[in-house]
């Protein structure tokens, strides 16, 4: 380091922060650092009034609610609030079921687009290793797992669908979502994306860089609850080739013309399944409406600056302690910092009993989310001194 | 009819029905008579508190609540819940997903276990007929689809998989699933439930009948709330060999280990696909604490008592301006009662309009629900009379 960092430079930085009121959306405990909106977000201070109004609007329009609280339009309208945080079209983004449910789906349909194997690297989140394992053996396709840093290598003519998870969720590792998707193209393949560790901290761009399809989860960096429903995205010139592969009536064209025949739905609606989860997917869509007006640009600065700032001071203060995980360039890395060193799960608990929150993944991995809507850059500060107090 | 039936007659039919104070567990509006409980039913009071509890955990616990408040063992609690209501050995019973999610999965997953043509009925549901064709499909397996009254005839050396819908939700007409699912066995195929349009409204005895596998929704007789997660049930001796085709990390026997290999779950658990939705499926668990102490065998009661009152006083008052599409004979239907008769839509928007809700289906069905936790013999009287205003 040229210089040292200080709690009052800290201090300075939240001072101009031009994102700094949005803390006050959520409710938070006033004792506790909160280094795991990667895991699960914190309330936004919005949800508990809107639940209740699904609540009453249940109680007193009863069936009529699906239209008269506009209940039916859930699943495209968290969509369009989707959109501009995926940097996606119109009409792209649906939100359904969980996101190993919409990985099953965009898989299992984007294998009937393109022959080939199935490649992705082992650092993929385990729900997404199992799914794609699973639909590979019943397509009779291969599943190549790769080392992340091989995930470029790997695409050669032999692959027909690439699906990785954009920011490794163990280390905070982050593909180059554009690179890679041209990669797959350039070879004729499909490039699938689970982004559930990156929305909500940076621009993704699935327009600008042709991304084919995408799923992601609702309750990490965008709040939207435990268990929130997650969403899914088909590029619009796949839209209508697109086979959902469980057809269920939320996917057919007229689902209350109660039609024995299935009809997709035009354009991303036909990826729905089922009757949407109303209580949770509204608490998600309030969740949302955090993000407007907030531009993402300055959110992922923020973001930048709060894990060069987390790392910095680990350097600082306890460079001898830990091995960072995490890629020192910002641009190779999410909006986590992992340290590494055995012992994890202690330490965790360690942290909990003085008020810092983050998690670990056994046996040698903390990690520390920081997440732009809400942590000062004086939490990271306290959190470090927490640190270094607790080893 | 051999006698008349009166006003005063149904309010000493409330005087005595041990059930009548069930309806104050429920929020309804004082000046509507709702006869829609088949498709949303209304939200039990206990509810919001429930709600209001789950948004305190996450606000106070944030990640930790997933064990501080137990919403990991949810999907669980609720299937132990539903036991009882259907009849079903313990551990058997799961939530989780959509209904129409779940259909896929034990469609799918007994397609492994049994060879042949799956068979169905034209009155199934749409969404289990979608579900029932594309499986089929990727099975390279004939759907046949029979005449409802054919089903049992239907079975035969050829059906690997029967599936079918316990109650239609067009006419309440109602299966006999012991005998169908006695002659699945008999043939050597396996036997399919949905039972959205029965479970809360007579036993189903899935174990006393060696059901194989079934599903249903959570939102209708059960209460859970507009789009509640649905329920899955495996029998016992099936559930070892049992593989669900979307392997979720909350299907695996040790999800928090985080292991890249797919290790099903012992028991039901295996069906479980992604994280939860725990607002929605918090609400659905208390709706259930409703059933405490209930006795199906005089909600069962109950229902015929109200479903033969309906009918009767339609023969009554309106016998030459409808026809009764539910069969008359109480055995045979479930808790609804359908009336034909050309311009259902308009029918059931002006009795919206003095207060009876009820629904239709074009062209020609209206469809009156008969929930008997919170509809009182009175009110039928009512609604016929509205009814026949109406007309």
């Amino acid at each position: 380091m040229r210089f040292m960092l200080t709690r009052e430079g800290c201090e300075a930085l939240d001072a101009n922060d031009p994102l700094r009121s949005l803390r006050d959306h959520f409710e938070l405990p006033s004792d506790v650092i909160y280094l795991d909106g990667n895991s699960l977000g914190p309330p936004p201070r919005i949800v508990r009034g809107r639940i209740s109004e699904v609540m009453d609007g249940w109680a007193t329009d009863l069936i009529s609610g699906w239209w008269s609280q506009d209940w039916i339009g859930l699943p495209a309208r968290v969509g369009r609030r989707l959109e501009p945080l995926l940097g996606a079209e119109a009409g792209s983004v649906v939100c359904s079921d969980s996101t190993s449910v919409n990985l099953f789906k965009v898989v299992e349909a984007g294998c009937r687009l393109a022959e080939g194997d199935i490649l992705t690297d082992s650092g993929n989140f385990p729900t997404d290793l199992y799914v794609l394992r699973s639909v590979a053996e019943r397509h009779g396709r291969r599943l190549l797992v790769v080392d992340p840093e091989r995930l470029s290598d790997g695409i050669t003519e032999s692959i027909g669908v690439m699906a990785a998870t954009h920011v490794d969720f163990r280390t905070g590792r982050r593909h180059d979502l554009a690179a890679i998707t041209e990669r797959a193209h350039k070879f004729g393949g499909l490039a699938i994306w689970d982004l559930s560790h990156s929305a909500g901290v940076m621009e993704i761009g699935l327009a600008e860089n042709r991304v084919d399809l995408a799923v992601g989860c609702g309750y990490k960096f965008l709040n939207g609850g435990p268990g929130a429903p997650a969403y899914l995205y088909v590029a619009p010139r796949l839209q209508a080739q697109l086979a959902n592969p469980i057809t269920g009536w939320f996917g057919h064209a007229f689902p209350f013309e109660f039609s024995s025949d299935f009809v997709p739905a035009e354009g991303i609606g036909r990826m729905q399944v089922g009757t949407p989860a109303v209580l949770s997917m509204a608490a998600l869509e309030a969740a949302l409406s955090v993000w407007e007006g907030v531009e993402l640009g300055s959110v992922r600065a923020k973001s930048e600056a709060l894990t060069s700032l987390f790392i910095g001071l680990i350097d600082q203060e306890l460079g001898e302690e830990f091995e960072i995980a995490t890629p020192r360039s910002a641009e190779h890395r999410g909006s986590q910092v992992s340290l590494r060193r055995m012992g994890a799960e202690s330490l965790a608990r360690d942290l909990a009993r003085i008020g810092v929150i983050c998690d670990f993944r056994p046996p040698d991995l903390t990690r520390f989310g920081l997440a732009p809507l809400f942590i000062r850059f004086a939490d990271v500060w306290d959190a470090v001194s927490r640190i270094k107090k607790a080893i």
